[in-house]
């Protein structure tokens, strides 16, 4: 497989829906698609008609993974869906979801978007009581603590697991006669609730999904919150109490979440073109005009060019604050995605250069900005600022909308171990020499939460190592690896 | 899906091996291909090598799903396999075996052939435990049942279970570092063990599957019986006492097996070619020639005919015995599997005729026994009349090789509920002139086991209704379903 | 690809069908399904609704290529149809048929069995005319021919075609409002057409697949005919005089053709039947009780057995006769089929192994007579031998139901070429050597042709080498291979 | 099929490659990723190797169409290798190209990049001349004349039917020993040819597809031209005189070509921001501070968004001359491509919102000018004006980078016919009606031209119905179909 990216990589997206006389898999399909670029691996939807419950999953993209046939054999009222990125391997359909299993309290299902930083303690407690588990996924823990819990209705077992799982998860749950949205009280991933027009709820990872949807009177799930979506009527219970401050993952908006998406009132599209406000100031860039007038001891450049999709609105907002003339740079090929075809060994030297193309005319000897969302890996970096070299530009200087990632996430996103951290014991100075920049800006810390619009509130752990809940760190270490798993 | 099979429906073939330096999963493909025949509707195969396992599973035909890259993936010295035949629909997959689960004491797969009685109630247990079920098949409960027994070691904890199963259950067990063949103390299905070749042992439902491996001394897997294959040694444990008398299957000889299988040491064609003998002698057909000679009250016929493919060896012996010629009268069309083609109105009233056609001249004119395997619903003999009939035989006699069918199989095979077989309240006559026969011969009870060589240690509830355990008859009458299933 | 099967391939079987009012598609699609044994490689389907053509055809067994949205897309009264085997690699698709093709007189399709002695010469004569041809098929000559033909109807230019045709071709050929029937003068392969039920004609390579379609007054197109199949009526015209002496594939008897095939009124299974009795009286087997009774010299089995399937009714003639009694020996896997999978080394030492296992019981320390349609490429019968003499069996002698083959086949029968065939240039004796058998016994051609019931009126060309039609034998020596195919 | 884009439809992309001591398979691969914007419906790839040809080519992305088997497969130093958009339906793969035939001269392979619209003529004249076509195409009717041509080389073959072809044609030819790039001398699509950096040439269609591949010294194949690309040497033959003036599309800068496609010397990327240069001054749109200053009758916007992804340069131009302010408006799901999946009643009511989620904190309350690249149905247009005004746009004024399309395109894009025009028979206040805009603006003629950098050279038909080549008019005319296609 061709993998060309070393973007950082989202689990999952959720999607909950419950529309009576609704063809309601149909509309979890479509809320799935708008979901999609936060999983690209597998899919699934589980559908409940008041007494059965059905479910298909598979491999693949949403549009790849269901035929009007499979969709037509899931009936009912209520449904939920999940998208995931997902490991390689023989085992991919195993960790697929939505998770359903039958219970002494009837059938129920589970999409998870996230993780738990305390589910191998959980598993193996079960496993010592006599559980088996077919997967690895901490996702199956959750859904068989939920199929034990003495609780007396769903919402109770619901709120009892709660008190148990420590970390990320954003779920929807459906059992024969409900679909129940739940987010951890830290708040780490976002999910959405809003109102369907021709009647019913669906709840949902990001708005856009919702607004795709059609939805109307879209608020966030709050940190804590089980919503019950079902015949009766939307029903909010705060299960939990919120954390304080909450934590939410501030690298949805630095890279995950789709534009669209709107998250406790925060739009992700105005949050990324002030990231590149800041990182305008903080560089010090200006465009040569403004340098003379300002007779300044400003950065000068010719222009300023996004990696895309995600640093073009960064972009934006560094040419309106630095006067930098903004234009495209890299073309990017929309079509690739999952090839199965290697490259030869010639083209396997060009590396990224086949999943970027340089526009030449618009980077030739010029003095060019760079704006890209992070550096995980630092794999991609090397070989762009390579691509335009060869393309003439003058000068290359790298500009990143957030702070050196310098620790691993726990609370869903693969960033890979610490070995795996470009920044990880690598000092700006080193990083930069090594990726061949003439310079290297990230943006600071203070500058992020600047533009996220708050300086509370989200889980800045990669940046700084301070987890919002405790993880065990040596697993992250290369090297060490979990048991059976 | 062209359904035009009233056969019973096996439920599974199973198959282990530990082969030290083989391609494991490469032989239990080859060993699943021959017994192919006990399940075509899903296939799977786990491998352990010492430390975890590894598998696939899929619905299709071994041939389909199996790609050479599939079996590359499993590695390991220990495998088992299974074929099933599965209800349609979409949760065909959750039902296809072996079942696969990490346990406390490490991780767990089964494949199972048969159906434990009292399943509803051990699983309704578990449930109670909060034990969630993914999906409804008896084995599952079987798996998770092992997975909490407390036993020390694998032995113990499948001899724990053995105690509390009961039915039919012959199983291959796979864990890291053993194959476990288990069959249940009443005999119901069977299993054989032999030597490979090349070093190691097979276990396998059927010897034709071992001989296909090469398997030499081959043997019975006996009631009660745990057999470990593993580096070690073939090692045998008498886990129950075997039930007495025992009570092995006898449809497997009139039906279900092939012709290779040695059971007991009763060979599956020799039996099935005195069935044939019993018939003939007891239905009183002869030639014309031998009706002349004898001056008998011999009911004379001009040829017998099978029907294809089970009844041929039968045919074969009921013409020695009766003198009467033997002929091929059908072809069946040996390409009829599955196909999603319906058919169009004028070839549906054609009915079985796309399955099979006659061979008109052999019949034509001439009074035409008819020799079958059995008669479960009926709705497959009527038809076969009606086509020898308009190829213009004189007379057609229908002769089945074993009693009427008058109550359902709780112990693995799928013959329907009470009110779906012909002759659960109907008189010989009648079903006689529902499918438009000249004669209607059942062969008797003890005619059956006469051929089979014994007259104990065989379950023949099928015929008399009385089940060697108890078994629960309501949930086999027509209406009555059992709760989420 | 397991190919454990020595058999010769048959190149094709052809369906055409004119039905108002019908799904012709649909009944197109049965009547391949009875035809599946005449080639498992692809599969197609071309119709027309009195204006415009549509075809689908794929790689693989009818019932795979074929789903209910593929016929429901493919609308008409007027069906051809084909099925055929064919020569791996990528090329598959290409010479997949029917080709269809839009002419200077609207739309033509077309479906071969057979094959063109003159193929090359006509081709290159068209390619110097400046033709383009997209495979290295016939058919497609063909079909071109047709297209370029000035007759003034599709009648006329079929009858000028044929003028030129050398070799074997029956034909289905379709255009806008009419399905045309064409047979050889010689009438090397099958072809037989009937009234449809419901009003309509269809024709098929064998009577089997009309007869599943329902059809009655059946007889054969006759050598040199078109039979024209529309809306006014079933027309039936000699293009060209029948060659005398015809010459029909006896092949067909002996391998080919389903038992339920009747051509020219000689019924197949009928055919083997006399094929055995005559191999019975040649051989001079008896029982060991006939020995005795007889005082004579005659050779002394115990037991016959036919190598499933072809061979069955010609082991029941052979026991009729001899009075050695007739048994299964070898039970067929009858899933054996097309699997990617290779076996292991050990395996593989198996070989055949694979395919047939022997009912052991069956032969064990007896003296065995097996009975084999035919030899030749002679790789499976020595493993044959070699299974029964592991199994115990005392003696095993080989009794064939045609002379030696000593000769390829230029009619579209893929034999292989000389050096391919085990008896070119060997003595029986040597072959009988080098299979392992105790003795070999092939029939002589006039028996052969006594059990066909004539003895003129039969290409027996493999035999004999008197090929009723110039052919290059050049190209059927090792080392010569034809240009640019 | 779910299909919410009223884009015209390119037809094709071609590339060639000659490599030796390379796996040229592979590199076409590459090569036609680059090129998968110019067809997502089927792909392509042959292959020479000095003596034969091999081809594989199928529906789908070219990622899903070759897997890395179907590539070992396809051995050679030459490939050529089409990708399509194609027609629904069954006979999707008779269209797909390349298309390979056996010739009196050899194998021939052909992929064609554009529309000849004399094909019919000299389709009906092959026709009567006895040649069968399998496809409606016009580049098999292209193939079928290079085979018969009775020059005396390849290059003669080509040159002679040049004289011949009427349209666009950008064609890659393959045959035993060379791949030809042949461009029709109007020179109506693009392609180019470079050096391979490890030794070969590779010709495409477009410049960033020879990027991809590493090529260095692109250049043009000029109009008229006949490239070889062969082991001796690449030689450029003016086989016919280049039209004067030329005929290059237009419409390749307003909407098909990557942005990395520089054609002629001129980048397309750049075009496309001049083409909002243009539009922002014959607009007169401002920002309210310009207006303000200026005193002037100036248009006052707040935002200028692009309709992405095409019209993104553009909207950058127009911010840059204007001053309003550049945003993005839409996200478009990057993931909507095919699926068969149907929406609900309800979700085919949001139409368009399926494709494109606003991004409401962008647009509301605001004067949003909106820029897209064309207007060719009509039927996007108004549902992207209501999105905007639903998500709170104060006014939504439409600016289209090019003039009204009032013909059909007859050289190789599928506009539709007349009737499918909205332009066709409506003036521009009608339109803007239609759409529901408060304004809209066409680019003129001469501001499109200038943003082009020349005034003649160009193809404008579909803008001014002046066809560089005599048209027939009346096969655009809806009702009007021609015959057997």
């Amino acid at each position: 497989m061709l993998e060309l990216n070393e973007s950082p990589r989202e689990e999952c997206g959720v999607i909950g829906i419950f529309a009576p006389n609704e063809d309601v898999a149909r509309m979890a399909f479509f809320g799935l698609y708008a979901l999609q670029h936060r999983g690209q691996e597998a899919a699934g939807i589980a559908v409940a008609d008041g007494q059965t419950l059905s479910m298909y999953k598979n491999v693949g993209l949403v549009a790849q993974v269901f035929r009007p046939s499979t969709l037509d054999e899931l009936k009912g009222h209520y449904a939920i869906g999940h998208t995931r990125y997902s490991t390689t391997g023989s085992s991919l359909i195993r960790n697929a979801q939505p998770f359903m299993i039958e219970t002494m309290n009837g059938p129920l299902a589970l999409a998870h978007n996230g993780n738990l930083v305390n589910s191998a303690e959980l598993r193996d407690e079960m496993l010592r009581q006599g559980v088996g588990f077919s997967s690895s996924s901490d996702s199956e823990v959750m859904t068989m603590m939920l199929a034990r819990d003495s609780g007396a209705t769903w919402e109770e077992r619901i709120k009892d697991a709660m008190q148990k799982w420590v970390g990320a998860y954003s779920l929807s749950i459906l059992t024969r006669d409900c679909v129940y949205a739940v987010r951890d009280p830290w708040g780490f991933r976002p999910l959405s609730v809003g109102l369907l027009p021709g009647g019913g709820y669906a709840v949902a990872s990001e708005t856009g999904a919702l607004r795709t949807l059609g939805c109307e009177a879209i608020r966030d799930v709050k940190p804590g919150e089980i919503v019950a979506l079902s015949a009766n009527a939307l029903t909010v219970t705060q299960a939990l109490p919120p954390a304080l401050p909450a934590a939410k993952c501030v690298f949805e908006f630095i890279y995950f979440a789709r534009p669209d998406q709107t998250w406790d009132g925060v739009n992700v599209h105005a949050v990324r073109q002030r990231l590149g406000e800041e990182l305008a100031r903080e560089s010090g860039f200006g465009s040569g005009k403004a340098a003379e007038e300002n007779q300044s001891q400003m950065r000068v450049a010719d222009v300023v060019i996004p990696v895309p999709d995600s640093s073009t609105p960064a972009a934006i907002g560094f040419s309106r604050v630095s006067g930098v003339l903004y234009n495209d740079g890299f073309i990017k090929n929309r079509y690739v995605g999952r090839t199965f075809i290697e490259p030869t060994d010639s083209l396997r030297k060009r590396g990224v250069a086949l999943k970027f193309n340089v526009i030449e005319e618009n980077v030739r000897g010029k003095r060019v900005v760079v704006i890209d969302d992070s550096i995980v890996r630092g794999n991609t970096t090397g070989p762009l600022v390579k691509l335009l070299k060869q393309a003439g530009a003058k000068e290359v200087h790298m500009c990143i909308t957030c702070p050196p990632i310098k620790h691993p996430c726990f609370m869903g996103v693969d960033m890979g171990k610490y070995d795996d951290l470009i920044a990880y014991k690598r000092s700006v100075t080193e990083i930069c020499r090594q990726v061949g920049a003439d310079s290297l800006t990230y943006l600071s810390l203070a500058g992020m939460m600047r533009a996220v619009g708050s300086d509370s509130g989200y889980c800045q752990a990669c940046f700084t190592g301070k987890y919002p809940v405790a993880v065990d760190l040596m697993s992250a270490k290369t090297g060490f690896e979990r048991g059976a798993k």
